[in-house]
């Protein structure tokens, strides 16, 4: 099996720590491990190889990490320009056998129980060596509206639903049918090569129309720009999901990289090198590089710490960080690099 | 008329801007100006010669700042040990002619009205001239609760009182008779030392046993530590007050600095080269040496970003910071230093 590694993401949800050049997924979190070298620790049981679909930037430090991790060898897709999932699944699979099982998983997500997780990939790549397009649907912890659902009956899918409102995610939560869609998939290269085919033959044929090993920025241009669950997973009728619990959070914001740091008797979580200092304050997030901090009668602060930026959020708010970033961009500042 | 500058305290209120070894009077707060410089500047209009009492490690600090404002001669008192203000002003008496109007300053205070400023201490050099203890009544601008009070009928003390309790201190507001304590006094040395004598001879005769210049650790240790207030004004009477409204402040914590900065319309407060994005963030301080710092979702912070260390306490709680200081202090951290 193939683990298809996928590195997107701008790096702007978790400004100031991560940066257009060291997204979420290069930076260091816990235990001094960035989550793109948890990925590939975490894979490396029940897999063989690696292929690392990314920018050219980070493929650099895809490189570095997998080397920290004792992996010298792996195929490569550079994205000159990013399309979404689809066209950079479609490419790799088309470098790959047509009958190698590929367990594509993003870079940036968190999973903290890993027998959970481990047993959920294993019954995923037996159903894809049966010819099924395998997605994860993870046991939702509260009603989430910032996620897709996946509607399943068993191991069948009945429905992909978009983001919900506040009442319906409480809607799906109570019902114990509905399950957050996680971004992960396992089937076989061929069987998602004629899946493509079937249900969003211009992709696959834009995919085709790339020479090398690398494509081109005008080739990639020429590539429609869709998710893999639009342009296969929600049409396909091979499509089959294994719900499970993995202990899985994707940190899409300081208030979700929160909840993954343990607390103090006052609430108080720590994570990185700063030392605190807390007098009357609860409930607060310090993420830092290495200085004293000190909190007095605060509470329910997100503080980020680095060298050359500083942001404090309140909980609840960190979605607002986007706005930051949007009006550091506004003032041409460096920052954000 | 000598000013006779004091420089005491030991860096704890205003920590992390403050250290011991650079306390607040000697840390660039307004325009890049430190509270000492602008103190020697405010005077300079009134005084003929500067004296500083200080510790050895303040008296270089101070040497340095005066040499800044065009003052390169000036007398100095060196105290081993810190034993109040009583000792020191009777030190530097002795070794001024007794003719000498001395004005005692802290120098770790704001005025922002200097007309009125000016106006009151050429009052204060004209009764001091006729043989008064002058002391100034600062009107108070709100009902503090931390500062002493003077209860005054015209220029007549009619008593000295100590940091009452709130409603005390809303009926001393209301009544128009009482006036804030600001530790600022004129009077002739000769005057000075001879009700000295009178009220405290012990305290004199301890100062006149000092035998050189400056006063080795174990003659200022056995001088009683005691201040002007208890030693001499509480007591004699040949004491005046000089009520006024210079548009003072003692900048005694960040919610006092906090009141001497301008405000955005969002009542967000910069001091320092910090650089501010607030997105919905309303009435915080931010003091820093030139970081970015964001602000988002959050009110009533004050933020003091330095090099090594970052406060955050919320308005009303700066008091505490004592706390963090003591803490520190238990942990045996350089950051005090």
């Amino acid at each position: 099996m193939t683990n298809l590694i996928l590195c997107g993401g701008a790096g702007t949800r978790l400004w100031p720590l991560s940066r257009t050049t060291r997204p979420k997924q290069f930076v260091p979190l816990f235990d001094g491990r960035t989550l793109f070298e948890e990925t590939v620790r975490r894979n490396r049981g029940v897999v063989d190889r690696y292929f690392i679909a990314s920018n050219a930037g980070q493929m650099g430090l895809a490189r570095e990490q997998l080397t920290r991790c004792g992996v010298s060898e792996f195929g490569s897709l550079v994205e000159p320009v990013g399309r979404n999932t689809a066209p950079a699944i479609a490419l790799a699979c088309l470098r790959l056998p047509a009958d190698e099982i590929v367990f594509v998983t993003p870079s940036d997500h968190r999973m903290t129980k890993a027998d959970a997780y481990l047993q959920a990939v294993l019954r995923a790549q037996a159903l894809a060596s049966e010819g099924f397009l395998v997605t994860f649907g993870i046991h939702p912890a509260y009603p989430e509206t910032g996620f897709g659902y996946i509607e399943a009956d068993g191991e069948r899918v009945t429905s992909f639903r978009e983001k919900p409102d506040l009442a319906t995610a409480e809607g799906y939560l109570s019902s114990g049918r509905y399950f957050w869609n996680s971004g992960m998939f396992v089937f076989r290269a061929g069987v998602f090569l004629s899946e493509l085919e079937r249900h969003s033959p211009e992709v696959l044929a834009a995919c085709r129309r790339v020479a090398g090993a690398q494509p081109t920025a005008a080739e990639m241009s020429a590539i429609p720009s869709i998710s893999i669950d639009y342009a296969v997973m929600e049409k396909s009728d091979k499509v089959r999901v294994v719900a499970c619990d993995p202990g899985w959070s994707d940190l899409g914001s300081f208030d979700a990289l929160a909840d993954e740091v343990a607390a103090d008797p006052s609430g108080n979580r720590m994570l990185g090198a700063d030392t605190l200092v807390s007098i009357d304050a609860r409930n607060n997030l310090v993420v830092g590089a290495g200085r004293q901090v000190a909190l007095v009668g605060v509470e329910d602060l997100l503080v980020v710490d680095t060298p050359d930026a500083l942001l404090i959020v309140k909980k609840g708010k960190s979605q607002m960080v986007k706005d930051v970033v949007a009006e550091l961009k506004k003032r041409g500042s460096g920052l954000l690099e």
